[in-house]
């Protein structure tokens, strides 16, 4: 995974555990991709200093997934979910006629598993 | 949710980001079903510092879930995967005779449901 992504995924999940100032100074450098210099001058410290509080933050978030498993708990059920989608699409063109209560079933599969995936992917 | 089941539904999920000796504690509390007195004795701690760790815990377990959400994701997640399994079993019984292919689908997409189940519940 490249390491922007799992940043940002990471920080998804834990974000909410970093301080205000981390959360704040992370954001700029992961989403809002501002450089060192323009976060330094915003915020008034070293591009030292920023670069110091951005590996913290890595290392925090990083720390949180070693001991939870969360993000690849939830990663791993994604992809089982998507792959159903497929298959449900599949199934649904394939079945043919079936009896409406199992059409009704087909149905509501789908909407369970579109469900899932919102879930899995978060707020 | 009765509170010793949301209890270990919480520590599952945040116990490791306790320290080892709350999570000692509070795993027999908990887990092991043991009385104040007899951790009191057991750790050559007073009742009320007994009572005071776990209330600690527990308040420590609330404030991740509180920030972070991620036992009320899985848990909708999982109500929906359970249903889902109970649809893909209609739809098997109520489908007759489809396909080879679509068959096979069916087959997977219940292979896929109970994966997902298993990573809901966790390691």
């Amino acid at each position: 995974m490249e390491k922007i992504v799992r940043q940002n995924l990471l920080y998804d999940f834990y974000g909410e555990l970093l301080t205000e100032h981390q959360r704040s100074i992370y954001e700029d450098a992961i989403y809002n991709d501002m450089s060192l210099s323009e976060i330094s001058e915003s915020y008034g410290i070293t591009k030292q200093g920023v670069h110091d509080i951005i590996k913290r933050c890595d290392k925090a978030l990083e720390a949180y997934e070693n001991k939870l498993h969360l993000m690849e708990r939830f990663d791993s059920a994604r992809v089982k979910a998507e792959e159903l989608r497929e298959k449900l699409a599949l199934i649904e063109k394939g079945a043919g006629r079936v009896p409406e209560e199992t059409a009704e079933c087909l149905k509501r599969a789908c909407e369970l598993t579109e469900d899932m995936i919102s879930l899995l992917y978060g707020p």
